[in-house]
């Protein structure tokens, strides 16, 4: 799978005469790469993105690098990476028609995947810090956690097929050792990468100085690490979304491994949380209010659908070896229970990883434009306080969160408290 | 890995020609294979076993069988599961030193070991059938559990080394789905290998009767096909482990997958259980209650060597990535509660296993001889109904089984109902 002897990162100028040989690309872009434009628009941390327009059409052209961007070739990042990328966009295509932008190429030794380009889609993250509204935004965001899980799991796929998978992808070894330092570890003690908001000293301390709370982290690491439940997206958060004011599709996949079903959608409700306590630093008095509460609301919507969406199929497409009908309908004998316990244990879990999630990005290498983008720095170290406090709160689980509602209220709670 | 074309059964006519071209078997057994003796004496349910004696020496040849023995070869079973036994035993021999039969020679074509001869060691099932007593059996499968638990998990192992053995034993698709169906699934309706004692019926329908037990045991099944926690024996009962009076080890992993931390310890405790149920029909009045006790102390003994062994390794050798020092005793923290909490859990899955184990040897395909042995048919009926309904209690948790002597008394209690 690894050929780096052919690899290159390659330059816009390169793009056209490389790309224009492959049919699929040339028939959506123009067969003239003469006339075709490239740029260079990637901003994230791991690779090169080009945008490449021609007089048929546009594609979106992604290059792995082989470092992290963000800190530079000191920090070497597998190419392989693509490779995972490219079959975890053809799974989620599979359970999700229509979730994620269509691959048209793929390109192993290049570590290249051309792929529609989604237009007038913009970055999740950045809607929400300007105050956009995405109509339907979390019941396609639970629809997608729901399909994902359950038809990447034994309760839908065929054991061998599963086991199989698991193999290809646990060949995916670098990736997963980033998540696991970053996200569950490295918060939690003065890690080199670490940095976070002067100020906020006080609530690190308490937070690093809390055996009980580092504990259960470290359990949902090795649930993390050590479960092969379904295959996850991996770091779905609000950058990894684009949206329209009615459409919305998952990108970036490279993080996909198998996980636990709860990871997925307790990442993505950790960045609808940030986004919420970050508000009142981008947003006007009349405005707050009324945003934030929509907000909250998408947060509703992921659960109620994820959870609508997952009974449905744990009702129709219970085609895998786990609670087999022969177990229960063949027997006139409902599983409705069943599928009520493992859900509740999906959202426990879910709170669990959704807490360590907000507290890596606020105090890991890898932080959120959202808290980010706060010039007043005391407003941000406040808004940032009751973020982690609430991070906190959900890890250790003092106060039972069994309901969305209970989430939701939870959240009302941090948002009017001063932590500091 | 598959090279069925050059694989065929060997005859023991065969084996002396072909072993005595390999250096190390013939420098153990004798250069002149005119002068061995070959032996097939192979009872197991998959492979054909030859002990091989010369004037040097005796070993033993494995060689797996393309179907499973039991059935006959309407039932197919991959031959690459002795390329996952042999990588199994060189893990286990690194992990517990002098716990498994020493391997000298692995022939991957023809599915086959060569392998350290046990003399004088018997079967452990047929002692514990034949009432006798082995010294250090606990403390040694304790401690065997212990060290292939931790030293296989990310507690101790680096990541990436683990997530590529996770990847490499992911290959070995059929053999999980034997467990998964035959362990967790069949005993549970009417699958068709099934048999079980005339008489058992109103406990067997009982069983079938409660979907909470049904749920559980599926939630069991869950965690035990999507928990990479650490390489598993995978079939440690008791006729998997051979002993003199002083001295045991661990035999047949070709079951081998990466799974939860207390199945084994789970499933070797049932197989304690079974022997124990299974003694008044093997004890005359006098021996019976002494040797009962004594299967009761070595449960016992397993339970505190695992535990002892796993506190020893939680605080020598945890180099692996999970409970870092540097979250804990760097920051003048003990991590003992961490430990503490981990094993409860351990403790709860290995029951749950234990019950589920206690279920199928009764109900599904492949018995125990500690019941099949007993030809008053009443009297075994009255005997499994314990078993049954033990492991039921097990399974449930409706009694809180915390301590091992909670469950040596809970045993008892047993042992002295009438089920029927």
């Amino acid at each position: 799978m690894n050929t780096p002897d052919l690899y290159r990162p390659l330059t816009p100028e390169e793009l056209g005469p490389r790309l224009s040989a492959v049919p699929v690309i040339a028939g959506r872009v123009g067969a003239d790469p003469s006339l075709w434009t490239v740029k260079e628009v990637g901003d994230g941390n791991l690779n090169l993105v080009f945008i490449v327009e021609g007089p048929q059409g546009t594609v979106i052209v992604k290059q792995a690098l082989p470092y992290v961007r963000l800190v530079g070739d000191s920090w070497p990042l597998p190419l392989y990476r693509a490779y995972y990328e490219n079959h975890a966009l053809v799974r989620q295509a599979a359970r999700d028609p229509g979730s994620v932008p269509e691959v048209y190429h793929f390109d192993e030794a290049q570590a290249l995947i051309v792929m529609e380009f989604l237009s007038p889609h913009k970055i999740l993250r950045r809607k929400l810090i300007d105050g956009e509204k995405v109509a339907g935004l979390g019941a396609f965001l639970g629809r997608f956690c729901a399909r994902t899980a359950f038809r990447g799991s034994e309760l839908s796929l065929k054991s061998a097929d599963k086991k199989k998978d698991v193999g290809l992808f646990a060949g995916n070894v670098e990736i997963p050792a980033i998540t696991e330092a970053l996200i569950f570890t490295d918060p939690y003690y003065d890690a080199k990468m670490n940095h976070h908001t002067p100020g906020l000293d006080p609530v690190v301390a308490e937070l690093r100085g809390n055996p009980a709370l580092k504990a259960r982290v470290q359990r949902m690491l090795m649930k993390f690490a050590s479960n092969t439940e379904t295959m996850l997206h991996g770091d779905l958060h609000s950058g990894s979304i684009m949206s329209t004011e009615t459409e919305s599709k998952v990108i970036d996949p490279e993080f996909v491994q198998y996980g636990p079903m709860g990871f997925d959608i307790g990442m993505l409700v950790a960045n609808f949380l940030m986004a919420y306590f970050s508000q009142p630093a981008h947003r006007d008095t009349d405005d707050l209010a009324p945003y934030q509460d929509w907000i909250l609301s998408v947060i509703d919507e992921v659960f109620s659908s994820f959870e609508t969406e997952f009974r449905t199929l744990w009702e129709s497409e219970r085609t895998g070896m786990l609670f087999p009908a022969a177990l229960f309908e063949d027997q006139n004998q409902s599983s409705r229970d069943c599928c009520d316990d493992l859900l509740a244990d999906i959202r426990s879990d879910a709170l669990g990883f959704c807490g360590i999630e907000m507290h890596r990005r606020t105090l890991s290498l890898a932080h959120n434009a959202d808290f980010e983008e706060i010039e007043d720095i005391a407003l941000k170290c406040r808004l940032e306080a009751r973020n982690l406090a609430m991070g906190a709160e959900l890890i250790l689980g003092t106060q039972a969160v069994n309901t969305t509602a209970s989430l939701l209220d939870l959240a009302r709670q941090f948002n009017a408290k001063d932590i500091l």
